[in-house]
């Protein structure tokens, strides 16, 4: 699997991100998460559901450390706080320092000047990936009136591909921005992904949690591939489980039940995946 | 609806309740939640599911920043430490000022000093509604004995009835006890309200994600309207949810698919709403 | 009940535990939970669902007020922080001033220095009973190579034995390693257990709030009773709940089911108690 670290394959698709998830169960990756205090139980049911092994660290006193023993980092400003955020720049830093990947999802970015501050900071840290909705890309990117709505997105996900795009650029990070159907650029190909269910925006913090699978895939694979195949087999997993599921109480659980059986089958079944050049 | 904020309905009826729940679903009011760790997550997807927009957001950083784009704030102390509390009291104050309703939820008043002294802070702060179980209510009226032990109610919400009257002429909240049967009172009529189900005291943090649910109502409707409507459209999910479940364990999800599909029939099937004149 | 408090029983068995859980379930004891974000929801749902009323409280204000109206205390050092922490030591002191129960959950010992070194403060704060995996108690003991990689395990509970013998002879404390069999010792005799099940460690928490469980029967019985009877219990919960489930999302609220219908042929039926002598 080292070679894929280095080599971009010609093509992303189903039979190469089932490849990639059974690469992440067998090598079951701790992944460090400093992340909000809504989203912690589900992220790290998430992360255990998909193959990889969580842990929620944020202290300063102790965050250097724990990157240190990580193959991953994912940082989301959910409940942020200027103690929180000390100690999700330190690990941030140590992660870029120590060659490891690290993922922020801005959450509710646009909302709240603090916010929107702390969010531009981190962009500025040399994330690996960023994974966000369309409403905090757009704000992230600097787009004008980007027209958030506290952590729910207004925006559509494929107006914030040229934003998304520009914030690749600026920050050397992948960005994917998640909606009815998600993208994934490096600002020069966009990976297109279809997949979800409409059901998934009444469960809280789904969109959390998949950045923390983003982080899972960046364990193992380059950036472009991991925040994609992370996005597939999420989206995946969500279709899986909204048609069989109960309703949006039931959903996380059902998620995490489907993410535990996923297979390449499922994933071609509740996935569409598609690439092309940016303009 | 705007007429409905000025005048008070003759009376508060399941036919009233339901379209104020299909208002609700229209305005898709965003919902600043100021709360504890316990429920976070409940209380997200019982806002996502009853058709609110939730977010938690609790830094003085910014937490006036996102009163000025929520429609209503609810602050509850369940897990309150000193900068926490001084978010709420911000928060408290800035829905104040904008004219915005806020509802308190004072968890556990009467356990220690502490919690009984900001509880009480905070009631002192203007809002809309308070909510609380018999225990809490007794305490924070002042009643001497409230015998509260831990945040599980050991009085009887009809015993609280002319304590939660007192409160609410004092703080000039209307006050909403909830028990066995639930009551709401603004000092001068009370709703009597039949639903919910005894296995609901055995799920975590469903009071407080009642409590949630009346801030949501009250982004729509005056404060006694929307006590009223909200503790009948939870209650009568929560009965939904408990005769048709497993258990405790999967009742919390059970609620939310509940709160999702309710609609007149089943309200009017689970539910009694009464209105009556104090002494 | 008050004279198992003082009389070792001649056998800890099926029949004994059952007993335990049916007087537990009565006298339903106060447990004050200072543990981390993650399980906080969980922990207090297994509570309930066992029969004790759990209350989360960790702010320096007022942890000693509220042991002193608790029954028991669990302290769990999963997220940390010197301000927790601060209310850790608080809360434990006070516990052992008053003669009341405290359980230590060493939640990742070994993974950095920092959480490391507030363990081992802790566990010289004359904890009752001590739980965690096999690396968390290694690590804990002193043992030299523990392996801790993040929160999950990475030794095997039966290799723990000796350093957890070790460990209560030098703290006073129960000491307990769960794993795929569980240990009970306190550095004389030791009780093994087989329950639980494979699926279990895919579900984040479960650990956690098993040592939550075991405060709640230390609040009722002696720790070596206590503790045993915690885990029978549990880990025979667990077994049905992962033989009857659709998969690890599920599996949490399954496991509440299970302890809330616990009876004792259920009991016999997913759980083995043996005890004997340390050499």
């Amino acid at each position: 699997m080292a070679s894929q670290k280095t080599t971009q394959p010609a093509t992303i698709d189903c039979a190469y991100v089932a490849d990639l998830h059974a690469e992440l169960r067998y090598q079951r990756p701790l992944v460090h998460n400093i992340t909000n205090y809504v989203v912690m139980s589900l992220s790290a049911n998430v992360l255990l559901a998909l193959g990889a092994s969580p842990a929620m660290v944020h202290a300063v006193e102790e965050v250097e450390d724990f990157v240190s023993i990580s193959a991953a980092l994912v940082v989301n400003i959910g409940t942020l706080s200027p103690t929180w955020v000390d100690g999700m720049q330190r690990a941030a830093a140590r992660a870029v320092a120590m060659g490891k990947p690290w993922v922020l999802d801005p959450v509710g970015c646009g909302a709240t000047a603090y916010r929107t501050g702390v969010a531009a900071e981190l962009a500025a840290q040399q994330p690996t990936i960023i994974r966000g909705n369309a409403s905090e890309i757009l704000s992230l990117a600097g787009a004008a009136a980007a027209g958030g709505k506290g952590v729910d997105s207004t925006a559509d996900s494929d107006a914030a591909v040229s934003a998304a795009s520009a914030l690749a650029k600026r920050t050397g990070a992948v960005v994917a921005v998640t909606g009815a159907i998600d993208y994934v650029t490096d600002g020069q190909q966009v990976v297109c992904i279809e997949g979800g269910a409409e059901l998934m925006t009444l469960s809280t913090g789904l969109g959390c949690a998949l950045s923390a699978s983003v982080a899972a895939f960046a364990a193992i694979a380059p950036p472009l591939q991991a925040a994609s195949a992370a996005l597939a087999v999420y989206g995946a997993a969500g279709r899986h489980a909204a048609r069989g599921g109960k309703g949006p109480g039931h959903l996380p659980a059902d998620l995490c039940d489907a993410l535990y059986s996923m297979d390449r089958e499922r994933l071609e079944n509740n996935s569409a995946i598609r690439t092309r050049a940016l303009a």
